[in-house]
Order: structure tokens, then C-alpha cells, then sequence
């Protein structure tokens, strides 16, 4: 059986070049593997996927009966329907280590850095296999994306190492250049619903038994966001009367280097424990100097907070 | 802060070597570490720490405020204590995938392979660091150990091409041999009390929300375990009484390469379906066929019945 090969639920450019290039590692490591995403491609990813020229995964949400690889997440909550009954044999990520189990052995690749297309170029080198050129580059985007550029804390000596070396597979010389029209396109908010930007990158999470919601919108410039502010606290609300303790959604100012956070929370004190601050204003919302990183600056403290 | 380098509970030949291996290789990458045990070693592991000459580790429990790195586990019941108060950095494995979660980002290295050992071996490499002699010798050890002398279904050939390059390095020659002598000492149940052999190698899982115990005696001959079968039901008795739903004590003859499994259970009919035969006789047993691994043929089956 061919194993599918899939990243989180609102697919981004990690999670979707993370699939295809996984699915080209095991295929050439001989085992049969097809790249699914699990909905449409966030703006980032398309532009990615188009720069290289890489086919758009199809769409797949159920795992019912099939061999699985994981990418870029081992959490529950961020992966296909009825994944207890699919077998997990690979996961390959980035982040804190979820809730998914497997009653057999697996292989798994995790670091602690920036992107999953960091670890999977290491893998490539472990295993021998050529990078073929279009998944470099999409890997090399999907790196740049998720460390913003470098900006972000997350960002490691090997996120930067693997760019320059992913770069020169690719054939590009000037990857800041092409890694900020990538951010243009991605921080770009004009004439965009309010509830595409929630869903932009939006993610769940169980903190402590806790259904929260957790979405980020990056923009060059967080005063793009000041009309549209009040529809996103809406739809804030509407996700948190469907089930969620509380929904935060991050505005990051990638120059500024920090993040608004709008709240919506049955307990906004438990908020305000996690990151040190006070909750106000007419948004409901409080300001997080340096805030950059969902994963590193924001999921940790809330899951202590909510222990 | 040091980190503390961790096996399962119970420790044998490849929780403690992993565990003294990965705490030379973080040390060796610059990082404090110490490795630590759970509790006395087994009489496997004992061998091998005297025959390559390691210093036993403390026996440490409580997780509490701790930097930890796990190796040859991932599930909270077979830990230390208060893991939840503690960080865990990295996870070195060779089984499914457990219960453990993070807040945190972390590194993860998990091979479907025979033993944990064969993973270390990789990750010097990768990390381009020499294996210290004595070491080379533990992990070959615990490998054997593992696979039964590449007896077991979970061998795999890179396991068995770890202990051919493991050998060199510890200067062993005949490294068949040795693993025999191991293998006799771990076989010994010569007034051993029955206490003794059932937590000889013995885990507890939770299976379907169940709690459920599994043990394993490898004896070179099952006749040697005749007179205390029956002691070694009540054993299984008294572990059931305290809170576990079944517990399962395999008794593995590794030359005729199968076990039979002692079987105490609230509803014996999940046992029989995960094995697909009868529990009966006057120890209520079952013989299975060519089963030598609790990983690879008795987890599984048993977590499928108990879903």
C-alpha cells in the first residue's frame, strides 16, 4: 500500500513542500508514497509551489485504513480524520511533541528548528538521495518562510546553513530577494475576508483538556490590519462559541518584530498569566514585544498556564 | 543545568547503555549530561556494564524540575516519576510512539529498528563523534541482547550491521559468543525467587484507557521454568490485583523460538483474539509460535484487541 504522506490542516509552505519531498525521499528509498494536503493551499504555499513549478497535492482528510507519514505536526488536533485507525510509520516535524501514539514502532524525525525542510534536507544527506532542484528550492522558500526571514527566534545556525545549501541546489542567488516577494504575497490583507485571514494559519490545540485556538496573521506592517481588526475579533468570537475555552489570534508586525494579540477567552487571565501582561482596549487584545513565533513564544507559555 | 539522560524503568542492557551513550554523545556536543537509572539493573545489563567496565548509574526517580533526555521509551508509565514537571530535550527510541507530550520543541531519534543501540550508533556518526571503546562494546551487547542474537523479528539488518561495526571498535572478536554468555546469565533462574523473574523484564502499558502489565523471561530451555510456573501465576495474580485489568507474563525459549504466555485477566477473550488461540490448561497459558518480542509481536496485537 502506498503510504500518503501529509502535513497539518491548513496547509502552509512547510507542510506542503515537507510532504512532496518526503514522499520523493521514501519513493526513492523504495517505498510507494503520495504528498495529500488536507484543504486548499495557504497564499504562501501556492506561491512556492508555482515559483518551483511543484503539482498541488490533492486534497485527502480521512485516514481511515491508510499507512500514514506525518509531516510538520504530531498533534491530533492538526491532523487527518480517524488517524487512530491509519498506521503511522514516519513522522518528520519541527515542533513540541503531540498527542498521536502508534502501537508499532516508527521512524521519526524531529529537531528543534526553525522547519521541517531543514530536517529533511539532513535526511536527504543521511540516506544518500540526490535533492532534486524544484524541491530544493521549495524546501529553501518553506525554510525562509518559517523563520521570516531569519527574524525569527525559532530560526537555528541549521535553518540558516540549509538555506544557503538549498539555495545553490536550486540555482537561486538572491533568496532574501525571492523569500520577500514570498512574504508580500503572504502578509498581503487587502480586499481579503476577515475569516480567510483567521484561517490563514489558524491551529488547534489541547491545552490541559482545553480545546484553544490559536491563529497568526503576518504583515509587513501592522497598521494594514487597523479596518479589519474588528471583523477578526468576530470571527475570533464565532470560533470560540463553537467549543473553544479561548482563540487568540496573532497580528505580527514583521518589521516591528512583535505581535497584537487579540482574545477571546472564557479565562483572559489565563492569557494575561502566560505572557506577563494585561489585556485591554477596545479590541480585547494586548501587545507582545518580540513576539514573533506561535510554536516557541506563544504554545509553550499558554500550555503552562493552562496545566 | 545538566541534563539527565533516562531509560524505562526496570533497566536492562539497552536502557542503560542508551543511557550512558547519549549522555557521551550530548557531553561530547557540549552539553552537561548524566545518565541515570531507575532502578537496579538487570542481571543483562549488569554483564554488560562488568564486562566492558562502565560504572553503574544512580538510581534516580523523581523527574521534578529536571532537563531530560529519555532513551528506549516514550510512554509515561514506564518513566520517572513527575514527568510532567520536568523538560524533556530529546528522545532516543527504538519502540511506538507513547504517551509522552512536550510544551517544547525538541529532538527526536526513532528507528523501527531492533534495539536503541543501533540508533546511537548513527547519531556519533551523523555527529561525526568517535565511539569511546567501552561504550562500542556496551551498545554491541545491548543489541544482541535485544535481538536475541539476531534471533528476534524485530532484527534488522542494520542491527546486525551495527554489531558487526560496534565489534571493531570494541575489539571483539567473536562477538557471537559473548552475546551468549550474556544471554546464559539472563537465562539463569536458578533460585531465583519468582518476584525476581517476573520484574525481570517487565512493563506496564495503557492499553485502550486499560492498564495492563507485560513480562518477559528469555530462558534457553522452558523446562528450566517448570517447578515455578506456578509460582509465577500467583505473582501475576498479586500485579493484577493492583489496579491492572491484564497482565501477561511470557515465558520465551529461545532455542525453540516461541513463548508461552501466562495470562491473568479480567476478560481473557481480549488476550485470545490478539492472539487468535485458547487460554487454557491447568496455568491458564497459551503457546505461541515463533513469538520471541513483546514490541514487535505482543504489543500490537494486544492494542488492536484492546482498542
Amino acid at each position: 500500500m502506498a503510504i500518503t504522506v501529509v502535513g497539518h490542516k491548513n496547509p502552509d509552505a512547510d507542510s506542503i513542500t515537507a510532504a512532496i519531498a518526503v514522499a520523493d525521499l521514501l519513493s526513492k528509498r523504495g517505498m510507494e508514497a503520495t504528498p495529500v494536503i488536507q484543504g486548499p493551499a495557504t497564499p504562501d504555499a501556492a506561491f512556492v509551489l508555482k515559483t518551483f513549478g511543484l503539482a498541488t497535492p490533492a486534497i485527502e482528510t480521512d485516514a481511515t485504513g491508510k499507512d500514514i507519514a506525518l509531516v510538520d505536526h504530531s498533534d491530533l488536533a492538526q491532523s487527518m480524520d480517524n488517524l487512530d485507525k491509519a498506521k503511522v510509520l514516519f513522522v518528520v516535524d519541527h515542533h513540541k511533541l503531540g498527542d498521536v501514539t502508534t502501537p508499532n514502532p516508527l521512524e521519526m524525525w524531529v529537531w528543534p528548528v526553525g522547519c521541517s525542510g531543514t530536517v529533511i534536507k539532513a535526511m536527504y544527506e543521511f540516506y544518500g538521495i540526490e535533492i532534486p532542484k524544484g524541491i530544493a528550492g521549495a524546501l529553501m522558500l518553506a525554510i525562509l518562510n518559517d523563520t521570516v526571514l531569519f527574524k525569527s527566534p525559532t530560526c537555528t545556525d541549521a535553518d540558516k546553513k540549509a538555506v544557503e545549501g538549498l539555495a545553490k541546489l536550486a540555482g537561486v542567488a538572491d533568496f532574501k530577494a525571492l523569500g520577500m516577494d514570498m512574504l508580500k504575497i503572504k502578509g498581503s490583507v487587502e480586499g481579503i475576508p476577515a475569516v480567510d485571514l483567521m484561517n490563514r494559519d489558524y491551529k488547534d490545540f489541547n491545552m490541559g483538556g482545553k480545546k484553544v485556538g490559536i491563529g497568526q496573521v503576518e504583515v509587513l506592517d501592522l497598521g494594514l490590519l487597523d479596518k479589519i481588526k474588528p471583523a477578526l475579533v468576530e470571527e475570533c468570537k464565532k470560533l470560540q462559541k463553537d467549543g473553544r475555552h479561548t482563540v487568540l489570534l496573532l497580528l505580527t508586525d514583521i518589521m516591528k518584530e512583535g505581535s497584537e494579540i487579540l482574545v477571546v477567552s472564557s479565562d483572559a487571565s489565563l492569557v494575561e498569566k502566560a505572557f506577563g501582561g494585561k489585556v485591554g482596549g477596545a479590541l480585547n487584545s494586548m501587545w507582545v514585544e518580540g513576539c514573533m513565533s506561535r510554536k516557541k513564544q506563544v504554545v509553550p507559555p499558554m500550555e503552562k498556564a493552562f496545566a
